[in-house]
């Protein structure tokens, strides 16, 4: 690395002087400043960052932690917060941890020893509740998104699922459905928990005791299998009348066994979604699929706007923003007139 | 932040001991280890990295900057560089700097403060000349993807365009085709130029004397913009055996422009395209693309390698490595027998 002495030889002045021209202080001639400045250009001068962000105390940069880059489904969140992070004049890095906590653990550790200025955490692994509780107590700015930690003085970004399981239920009733079956999620995760839990509290509302459960993943691969091998063994007079899946990739593993059996959707069986995602496997002509959308982009820019301002304020009490999912309605559900 | 001083407080004795843990040095007793260590997790103390960072003047992670983070394409580059880094022991921290070469700039100015100890560049924007060879007389450690930089001395890992672009003229001559038009990509790409000039010389090594270039950008909209302005002035009996497209993108926007206009593919008119990406729009049956395909999963593996051999040799003579694509065959061209 070019040292700062380095350029004082070259441009034949003190550190002291080009310090002054880096730092952009007072006490400097044009002249000097235009030849110590020529000189960091031709050298190829960095400032230390560190040292002087151990002064500075700031980076203006924030760190979000996702538990992957490689998913379409994460591009208007991703999106939305490099726009406002950008609107607010940060700057901001991105990384993946996979569905390791450890690994989360490690990069918010890097993250934290004042490489940024504030952490988003995206996900819902109930295996992060201790880590969290951790980070809690550091007092370094960090905002969760979609992860509820309940009563814990954190800045959490919500989602309410439990609420998006519910109007999808009540809008299988108004179609005409009784005999509703949930395909639900990755049980390590909160938010499949709760989508489940709403269709229930929906069924029970309905008064419907004919209450299914196929166990499933969040995966089109699991999605597939988990309807096959219940297609292996269900008449096609004992059909549910809908399936309501804990997330899109779910819905379309499902349809895709569904139509491989040779049953029609929305005719012989409606299908209801969560996520409002896309489908990755493009060899399949899909139908398009009645969804819970979550607002993504909105919620992306929540967290960053509370998470500054907590960089900004250093809140003592946290915020908590609540989002509600909508039912966007497409061709796997019909309603009757 | 807590600090080391608050450890000490709560566990009863020195800041001096308290490092000696932190730093896992000796001169501490098991017990006090252990009391200090609750201290530790306790009041979540984390170890000021900067200051440890300044004098061990490592990192173990590495910075990757590319234009976006929101493209499918980029998701075999992504993983490979996540797991290559992983197998390596390194963390890695992405961001995106859109297409300006000033955030660009700001993005590596940030890493190179001691944060990470290499970077990652990806991205043919010509525009990045100046930036990258003021890099370059940094001595910070970095590997450009895509970028050629000629005889810059630079960590180079590279695509031949040029050559995919001349298997790709070469396959539609053998399926029978004379008349090739070529869709341009965007001009201020190095490889879109590569790309043409690989059209132009393999048109000239066949001995056509049809020329036909038509300007167009990489995406969607504008290769369908471009061939439905195209259609609108040539008749049918007028249209080209084949077109080249510069990008999957523009040749998807191209065959939407094509199949509106009932001209059928292959038989009509054949494509190529480059890249092997998939369709962003789900509302349109696209025929599956003959494209030239990246390897882009061997080439952020081989960046990664060539990298961090660098963070840990501090090579004096930089590495390039080319990579060349291949043709991947698919239903919108046919050969003859």
């Amino acid at each position: 690395m070019v040292s700062i002495t380095d350029v004082a030889k070259k441009a034949g002045c003190s550190a002291t002087l080009v310090s002054r021209v880096v730092n952009n202080q007072y006490g400097v001639s044009e002249k000097s400043r235009q030849k110590i400045q020529a000189a960091i250009d031709e050298l190829g001068y960095t400032p230390n960052g560190l040292a002087r962000s151990l002064v500075l105390k700031t980076t203006n940069t924030i760190g979000v932690v996702v538990d992957t880059l490689c998913d379409a489904y994460f591009f208007d969140l991703i999106q939305a917060i490099e726009e406002e992070v950008g609107k607010l004049g940060y700057d901001v890095l991105f990384c993946s941890a996979g569905n390791s906590t450890e690994k989360k653990s490690s990069y918010i550790n890097f993250f934290m020893q004042e490489r940024v200025d504030g952490i988003l955490i995206y996900g819902s692994a109930l295996d992060d509740k201790k880590l969290i509780t951790k980070l809690a107590r550091s007092h370094f700015p960090f905002a969760l998104i979609e992860n509820d930690m309940g009563s814990l003085n954190v800045n959490n970004i919500l989602l309410n699922n439990q609420y998006g399981s519910e109007v999808a239920v009540d809008y299988l009733f108004q179609c005409g459905c009784r005999n509703i079956a949930h395909v639900a999620g990755d049980e390590n995760r909160q938010a499949a928990r709760r989508r489940q839990k709403g269709y229930l509290s929906a069924m029970k509302k309905h008064g419907a005791s004919n209450i299914m459960i196929l166990q499933s993943g969040w995966s089109e691969e699991e999605g597939y299998n988990t309807l096959k091998e219940f297609l292996s063994t269900c008449r096609k007079a004992d059909l549910p009348d809908a399936f309501f899946f804990s997330s899109d990739q779910t819905a379309y593993g499902g349809m895709r066994a569904l139509l491989e059996a040779g049953i029609r959707i929305p005719d012989d069986v409606m299908l209801i979604g969560f996520d409002d995602d896309q489908p990755r496997n493009h060899n399949f002509s899909y139908v398009p699929l009645t969804t819970v959308r979550q607002p993504l982009s909105d919620m992306g820019k929540a967290a960053v706007d509370i998470l500054i301002s907590d960089i900004k304020e250093k809140k003592e009490i946290k915020e908590k923003k609540m989002f509600y999912p909508n039912l966007v309605i497409r061709q796997t559900t019909r309603k009757e007139n």
